[in-house]
């Protein structure tokens, strides 16, 4: 493949230690010219679902890149070490699921291989620190770049460890979804494209009605939180195109004591 | 105006989300040749004060550069989208005061424009996440070399939404300040700028009475916190050339219970 | 000396406010060419020895560059700032220790000098920011190839402040050593070389006997916490190399009620 001007780097690694910076600093070893966009080291630790939403979200806004993710309980065990080509760019990081929205989002995984050729790893590879060790590396030489296929052998797209979409269902003028994320702002994201929810009636103009764990509240959609007036309920198509629902000002998720993977009912008004 | 070679991006944003990389993402496929430096993602969400000060304290030690800030509770409402050149550099944000001292600190506004230009924003532009989709792209193609009329139509400077300066005032030996922030380690810095105060007497070696919310209390005035024995409170002259409070190895904010906007008065002993 | 295309940067600045940001500034403005890897700046105010060891522990796979250290309850002081030239790359901080293990990690100091040439400072240097004011613009100019003795006066690398490396003593098939670092993970690392401890037959299979505080566990020795199941306790070499404790998917620091400083003793089973 052509050479990667950019790596993006997505890990559960946290700030507090030296991780991240020695995977910079192995990365511009390898890769001198390439630069290093970080997404975000703060996944909850071991929160593969959380590291799949936030990279399959930042993914089309991103350049063409070597893209290395590592949320990785299962380090030094037996699990994959891949290296998977979609829409022009390629992801680098463990066969648990991590990758799969985003390769879905960058339109599909063209192939795959099992990072096996120890050669773009580090000399010394240690149980627990594969990011610094085999994905940086190998993803960094994939960036100056060496062909996909010089990375280990191949790997059939349909065997790759995949993560289940987040479900969603509309019936009528009924929804039915999870929370996928919710942000620092407290807002929380569903797991319903805001472009079917549309063709439902959740415009803004509209109420719906969310209901979960025995409450019901109705809340108007608008087009963003600042249109509701401070502190009050908003439900708005998010800058994922995802249906959200938000606090102007304020904290949705503790409000309403939501999280990834609450269960919700929507029932537009009519 | 001539290229910049530095853009920089203050955010509310915080660093749990891909907001951060993924802006940086977009200005890395408009402007490639501009670094970017962050000054800080974690302005309190929606702080409008908290973004100015931190900004305006930053930029006299900054590289002419594209200045995008982002703390933004209006956004996809009304609010204007500008940019303002001061002092060799661009800032570019909304208009709602954040960008105000930062302007002033570096020479005051020359001319400014409402980002009404279409052109250099994404093709699809959210009601939610204006850095991404307006502020960046914007800031980025500034940064390419483009001119600032290029961006939109003239505003007055006159027009521009205003954040009113801290206030201080000194009576003889008595001076009214109140808190603009509080550091990582808990260092209280005051609206009462060091050279006023020096010419009042708080200089090393005086000592100062500090009276708030029916609180008062002595402490001495010294170069640094180091001057004094660990625990102890001391008044210094602060980096930014602001009074500020400390505790030596503490947290003086969490002693005193002082915050942004803590009014307090000073008393230099005579 | 060569010109350095690397500055890296440690401090316990936290993220909040702009110093950080500050200081890229500055080396942006002196030395343009150079990347600046973060290491961390979250070291826990003051906390000169997790300042130290995570900085030692990341050198290994950082390039050669200038490394800039900051964590200096002191500065504004007597201490000393300092450059210390170790294994082809050259460390710049507060003479307090910091800068010790790191040194060492790199092959030892070859010769030091005391930062006393102000023309490689800012102009006005502040009692109190000296990452901004000294440490960083000494070093952007040491990272664009001036001498390192013309940064200032030489310094016998004898009377450097050190910092005591943390101790560890085996004996047979007890061990004792103390927590060096607890990293995001609540992973507990022990002063205890891995090879060392191998030796006396701490090795995968193994099980070892944690004493300390009157508590007594015994815990299997593995490769990595993958192969213990989740929630159980797990003793493996680190990627530090270092004896360390963890939980699979859990916190072993939390669980254990260990922090840096706590000192255990180590029973291999026979």
């Amino acid at each position: 493949m052509a050479a990667f001007h950019c790596l993006t780097f997505l890990t559960d690694y946290g700030l507090e230690d030296a991780f991240v910076g020695v995977c910079h600093g192995v990365a511009l070893q390898i890769a001198p010219d390439a630069r290093v966009i970080d997404i975000s080291h703060l996944i909850p630790p071991g929160d593969i679902r959380r590291g799949a939403a936030v990279l399959a979200q930042a993914v089309p806004y991103l350049p063409a890149a070597v893209h290395v993710a590592v949320v990785d309980p299962g380090v030094g065990t037996q699990r994959r070490a891949i290296a998977v080509e979609a829409g022009g760019s390629v992801f680098v990081g463990p066969d648990n699921g991590l990758l799969t929205w985003a390769v879905a989002a960058a339109g599909g995984a063209r192939r795959a291989v099992v990072l096996s050729n120890r050669d773009l790893w580090r000399d010394t590879v240690t149980a627990t620190f594969h990011g610094r060790d085999i994905f940086m590396p190998v993803a960094a030489w994939l960036a100056t770049g060496i062909p996909l296929d010089r990375a280990g052998d191949p790997l059939a797209v349909a065997d790759l460890v995949s993560l289940p979409a987040p479900p969603f269902r509309v019936t009528g003028r009924t929804a039915r979804a999870e929370v996928i994320t919710v942000d620092r702002f407290g807002n929380v994201q569903l797991s319903l494209p805001g472009d079917v929810a549309g063709q439902a009636g959740l415009v803004p103009g509209a109420a719906v009605t969310l209901a979960w764990d025995g409450r019901e509240i109705t809340v108007p959609v608008a087009a963003t939180f600042g249109d509701v007036p401070p502190g009050e309920l908003v439900c708005y198509r998010d800058s994922s195109g995802l249906v959200a629902i938000a606090v102007a000002g304020g904290d949705a998720a503790a409000r309403l004591g939501l999280r990834p993977g609450s269960a919700l009912t929507l029932i537009l008004s009519s």
